[in-house]
């Protein structure tokens, strides 16, 4: 199953908005609908994101339509405007996305493979991980699911516990639907259970994506991934960042720097057409954070492992 | 409005599992009634379900029903038992009961005033709660959210950041509504945002209940107070736990001893009748979790403030 591909002309993705419930895929064929599918997250995952990006351009080279707002779609994952530049710079758009594609695919299995050695070091079997790193969040695998497929794979993976992940609940409908498509062994946790869960020894180590690593290592991703790094940090549990280097955006310095999206109220205030909130309730919606570099053991890519904790910098 | 009364030989109580749709009253006439309301969190909140306990053996002594399955009814909270044995040990059960509801009043303003005025040496103006700690957690006021109702009365509040408090959203549910009818300016936030919003200086302070104190200072309370503490530690504001001197529990000695309640998948594969995983997901779910000591500023009582960050001890 591919999340997102190039068939007759248009792209074809799995609507994520209607999981675990249903499966189901959209045929989109303008970019005013690609980005109208971006911003419900009916596609996400930065490395999703990337080869959508491409792909749009291949569609706006037929529709004529600007691609400028496409690019600006998502503000917080480097990945989507780099897909589109990659695509705009090539003569022939469609190409250079179906490669961007082909490429994330080998990305992943790499990242696979070389996070699952790093883990067996550390004797690892327990995984925690926040958000959709999976093959829906890519083309195929995945980057911190993709690890965990490829330790459950090799026979080593005792659990993976998948946090919920509010307000979305890509961790609750999206993870453990790909956890059990894999038959691998996990349970789902509530976002604030994480940190005390590790300080009560219940995970080996935690795994997490990147929607964007800045020149240091301080890497944005999902809200939790920095209490999460903050628990393992404490409880002395290694934190490993899964991304491919196209997440790495050395012209961002540092965190501080990272624009963090909020996404309003409406997420936070009801739940799966459920009102949780009182009438009128205001909120704060940040959909990512940035955990610094110090806490962040370190960043597994499909090229290389970049040791935080021993001084490397991306 | 009280929470939790005796009227009419028998308990009434808020329906807190109504809130914030309805304010609707439950009449408990018998304790295994009472029990069913406890179990279901009609009636929770610490100080409240001391005043539960000790108006159920009021109930006991006029229905004839053994008091030992309410005094186990949630393991974690040390008030429900403690008022349970504070009435059984009184030749007029109903008299100690009403008298601890009256004692639960008078902390509460203690314990508010003192706080307020803790927080006004540390010039905060902007403080982050979870779970529900006001009146509905007591019987009127409440811990936490009666020191910023405290706050607001005093004209000093500048905004409440409410965690929503997966996975019963007692946050979202009741503290929203608690905030809103006493018209204080309030936000409400995802658990996990809690953390990274400290860290880019969103709140200047953090205030929670408490459901347990060990000797040493350790405190159990509601599952996402410890990423909170870790949070506000690393963002150098003060953690404070706001809660009355019997809640504070000597025999216990560190909170290694305290036993968490794990309340079942249901409530996290499911949200307000919304299922939200896949069928069969499993699920951990501890209701609370366990703070360090080293990681609170100070214990607030109705009788004192403990400078846990000077050394000082319960």
């Amino acid at each position: 199953m591919r999340t997102i591909d190039w068939v007759d002309d248009a792209i074809v993705l799995v609507d994520q908005t209607r999981l675990p419930g249903e499966l189901t895929y959209l045929r989109i064929t303008t970019v005013a609908d690609l980005i109208d599918a971006i911003q419900r997250l009916a596609v996400r995952g930065a490395p999703a994101l990337g080869v959508a990006g491409a792909m749009g351009v291949a569609l706006a080279a037929r529709t004529g339509e600007p691609i400028a707002p496409l690019r600006a779609a998502r503000p917080t994952a480097v990945n989507l405007a780099w897909g589109v530049d990659q695509a705009a710079a090539n003569a022939d758009p469609l190409a250079r996305a179906l490669e961007i594609r082909d490429e994330d695919l080998s990305a992943c299995l790499a990242m696979g493979a070389r996070g699952a050695d790093l883990l067996a070091e550390h004797a690892a079997t327990r995984v925690m991980t926040v958000c959709n790193t999976g093959g829906l969040a890519t083309v195929e695998r995945g980057t911190a699911l993709g690890v965990i497929q490829t330790m459950h794979e090799r026979g080593v993976l005792a659990e993976a516990l998948a946090l919920e992940t509010r307000p979305l609940l890509q961790g609750a409908r999206l993870t453990a639907w790909e956890l059990a498509r894999m038959g691998a062994p996990h349970r789902l946790i509530v976002d604030s259970a994480g940190p005390f869960l590790l300080a009560r020894g219940a995970a080996d180590a935690v795994l997490i994506g990147a929607d964007r690593i800045a020149a240091n290592g301080d890497t944005a991703n999902k809200i939790g991934s920095y209490s999460l790094a903050l628990g393992a940090c404490r409880a002395g549990v290694p934190f490993l960042v899964i991304a491919p280097e196209t997440t790495i955006d050395l012209a961002t310095p540092t965190g501080d720097a990272i624009h963090i999206e909020d996404r309003g109220a409406a997420e936070v205030v009801s739940l799966g057409g459920v009102k949780i909130a009182p009438d009128g309730t205001q909120a704060l919606n940040p959909a990512f954070d940035v955990t610094p570099a110090d806490l962040i053991t370190a960043i597994v890519t499909d090229r290389r492992v970049i040791r935080l904790d021993r001084g490397e910098t991306p």
